[in-house]
């Protein structure tokens, strides 16, 4: 029998995501589940709910709260959190990217390290010079997909992806779906959902 | 040497609030921590944020989530929890007749009791015949309490809270405030601030 799925919905901006994708794959594995790794676009999303930037940029003490929130998280899991200058940046290109990644199977690695170089080293992740240097770290040739993620598939495949998001109710980042489609919202509920996913 | 505590701000609309009332005596008990119960009241706090309602009713898909996510977690803890009809209720002579409870000494068993009407039975705490049912069941005189929260005293104590609250960076509820005061936002990261308190 094959291992039960959950679906990891995120977006490279958001800073829970950032949480989530460092530990999903241990913590899947300790239970017996595969991680679906599903890059989306939370831009759309938050717009068709009338918001045109992130809701930690619309409410100070929220943000400023969500900035500490997270850096006493990454503290107790030994990560390294820096806020990067701008926010949220522009991800389309890395989702892209992570899209091709998932066919040709580095998934997994380039979206770690897309977050690794956003939220460890404050890089803005919306420039080329640092997705090539990630796609470099991987050993992948980043002209080769560059000249992928500029074709229509790709790029129809993100947009098919963030609708299906919003079709299924998803309204921040990230997310777990499990194959039940039952949703699990924030980094606080991935255990819970790997704890719904075995129970199946 | 006495207890440390921990405040636990919380607002009778807000349904996870309900969730860490439920459980805090015994979580901040079994950590050797005291619990300082500090009725507040959203409104005020939202309206400073521009918001003319919870943020539930104004976004659909996560009004719906949080009702599932809510259902779930009572589930998981034994709770019974029913959406009422009216949503958020006004909550503000509860939250006063809980201050008189500070005072007295039963703020801890009143707000449960309370939360229990609201969201186990789907009464409206706006009604003082709800109000009053719940001072009965406790043994106090709600003739005595309804002539206590009409006067200044009381109702410049809890907008001094709500103002105090506003002050400090709170944007929602519950909100647990360590003695150094951290703040930390939501049911979910009860167990960190206890744990936070615990190392102090």
């Amino acid at each position: 029998m094959s291992k039960p799925k959950l679906q990891f919905w995120y977006d490279f901006a958001s800073t829970y995501s950032y949480l989530s994708a460092m530990r999903i794959e241990a913590s899947a594995s300790a239970a017996g589940v595969t991680v679906d790794w599903r890059p989306f676009l939370l831009g759309p999303i938050f717009k068709a709910q009338g918001w045109t930037t992130s809701p930690f940029n619309f409410y100070p003490a929220k943000g400023r709260y969500m900035i500490r929130d997270i850096k006493r998280l990454s503290h107790e899991r030994g990560l390294v959190f820096h806020m990067p200058s701008e926010f949220p940046v522009n991800g389309i290109k890395a989702a892209r990217l992570a899209l091709v990644g998932k066919f040709e199977g580095w998934i997994a690695a380039f979206t770690t390290a897309i977050f690794r170089a956003q939220f460890e080293t404050a890089a803005d992740i919306s420039e080329d010079t640092v997705l090539e240097t990630v796609a470099d770290e991987l050993g992948l040739d980043f002209a080769r997909l560059s000249a992928l993620i500029a074709k229509p598939d790709i790029k129809e495949r993100l947009r098919a992806q963030t609708a299906h998001a919003g079709r299924i109710g998803i309204f921040g980042a990230p997310v777990f779906v499990t194959p039940d489609d039952e949703l699990f919202w924030g980094d606080d509920r991935l255990d819970q959902a790997l704890k719904w996913v075995r129970a199946l």
